[in-house]
């Protein structure tokens, strides 16, 4: 079984409250408080040796990817963060590690406006450090973002460059668009993902959760520095956004687009055809073995 | 440094929004949403050969624990659960693990109206699991219970008993004092804790965070089947309420208490004196090499 139905089979099993609106299959959970604004959730890890390398990477750094990846899930909701909890089990238990995880942690909170309000640290029997948080955020109803509300003929952009983001650097010291998917979110799209795991796999996923295909202009694709078009399409941890917008809005999008040092590129079509299927203006199905980062496949892990 | 101070050390680093009632340091945090009730959030986490024996303790298992130990926090806040986010990291990734994980986790959650609305698997290179879950709950204002909320003279009551935990199994397999929490919230007491790490610490923990010392009554301790005095002091994982209850109250709390099968009883008075300190009857003060589970002590870790 594929991770993707192996996944789906799992979140089948948890049965969901009259309350929430979106549960696990989403960036994020969307859960109706009875207030004006949605409250947002969901949770993301970093272990040791599949997300950062043990040893080499900072303990800052840690924290700063753990948060941002969280952050870049909100982002994709159109959404403000607001409140963060955060696990660690760890072994050894080096107090030093665990001082410079949390000032890096506060400092990449900070600006956003995100307060860590609580969370447990545990030893570990294996060695390693195994960080989980979870992120809660607001959105306004009328703003939140879906990735199953794409309609057939709106375009597919998407936000900043791709590939080569473990060579980089980049998978440890990205930005999350927040800014970027609060300016987009309901005025130019209600449907919005974050590409985390390859931007051809998250794309389909995309497509197939709005039960449409994908027409892909490949020579358009913003590849990041030192990237080829298939780092691109499937290395993953590019953290950037892709999403629907009506044509009749594009124009405008493209005037008023007020993020000088983040391109938003028009790369392709939502179509009619085989639900989450992906093909190039030629019409020819794009897939590959490597068609996006397998959290579950540990030859590919990082 | 003890764990104590290091501990709140990380959490002064960690700055909180005005909407924070309540931060890191008391079984959960307490967020204003500008609603009536108040939201509560907290994060623990179950580890292997940490908190369950891996490769013995069943998939199941592992889930219920790691949910209720979750839900013994908000009962200790007066609150009543709502939604859930749960992370793993594992290796090997074995399916049937998670899906008899993610059953478990339902089968738990369900009775007690809670939502699991997502999460996150990952793959881990250290062999074992790694399991964190994120709570939501909610509270009247009314009856939020703070640890540091006891005040001097009022008495210290305990639901159920003490001690054995983890040979009896009970640390698997025990039943979050939330209906209990809810009843004495608010109307005969303002102060409650749970006891995850041993009665003795934990009370002093909370006469600590309310700048008080304590006498207790040994004899009152109610032990659990084969338990000892001292197993019940400091091993752990009792998963029991503590609470500050005014001598005023007790009587009624006593004549009213409809939890036939849980147990309450006075164990002792919070009164001014040195603090964070315990005293027995005779005044001798209380302590030991071994007085509370150290999560961050190897030896000790189960």
């Amino acid at each position: 079984m594929k991770e993707e139905l192996f996944v789906k089979k799992l979140a089948s099993i948890l049965k969901q409250g009259p309350d929430v609106l979106e549960g696990p299959g989403d960036d994020c959970a969307a859960i109706d408080l009875g207030l004006e604004e949605l409250l947002l959730a969901a949770a993301d890890q970093v272990v040791s040796d599949v997300h950062f390398e043990e040893g080499r990477t900072k303990p800052a750094a840690v924290a700063k990817k753990l948060l941002n990846r969280n952050l870049s899930d909100i982002a994709a909701m159109g959404g403000r963060p607001t409140h963060a909890l955060v696990t660690i089990a760890l072994n050894p238990v080096d107090k030093a590690w665990l001082e410079d995880f949390h000032k890096g942690l506060q400092e990449a909170a900070a600006p956003c406006g995100v307060s860590i309000v609580g969370g447990d640290i545990s030893s570990s029997k294996a060695p390693g450090h195994f960080c989980s948080l979870s992120i809660l955020g607001r959105v306004a109803k009328g703003m939140l973002c879906l990735r199953s509300n794409a309609q057939a003929g709106e375009l597919l952009y998407c936000s900043g460059s791709f590939g080569n983001s473990f060579l980089s650097g980049k998978h440890l010291d990205f930005s999350p668009r927040l800014a970027e998917g609060r300016f987009l979110a309901g005025r130019f799209t209600k449907a919005m993902m974050d590409v985390s795991d390859g931007l051809l796999k998250d794309a389909r996923r995309m497509a197939e959760a709005s039960k449409l295909a994908l027409e892909i202009d490949l020579e358009r694709i913003p590849l990041a520095p030192g990237a080829t078009l298939d780092a691109a399409l499937s290395e993953g941890e590019d953290y950037e956004l892709i999403m629907a917008v009506p044509q009749a809005k594009a124009a405008e999008l493209e005037r008023l687009w007020p993020f000088k040092e983040t391109p938003l590129t028009c790369i392709g079509k939502f179509i009619e055809g085989p639900c989450g299927e992906a093909f190039n203006r030629k019409g020819e199905r794009l897939s590959s073995g490597n068609d996006g980062f397998d959290h579950f496949n540990e030859k590919d892990s990082r």
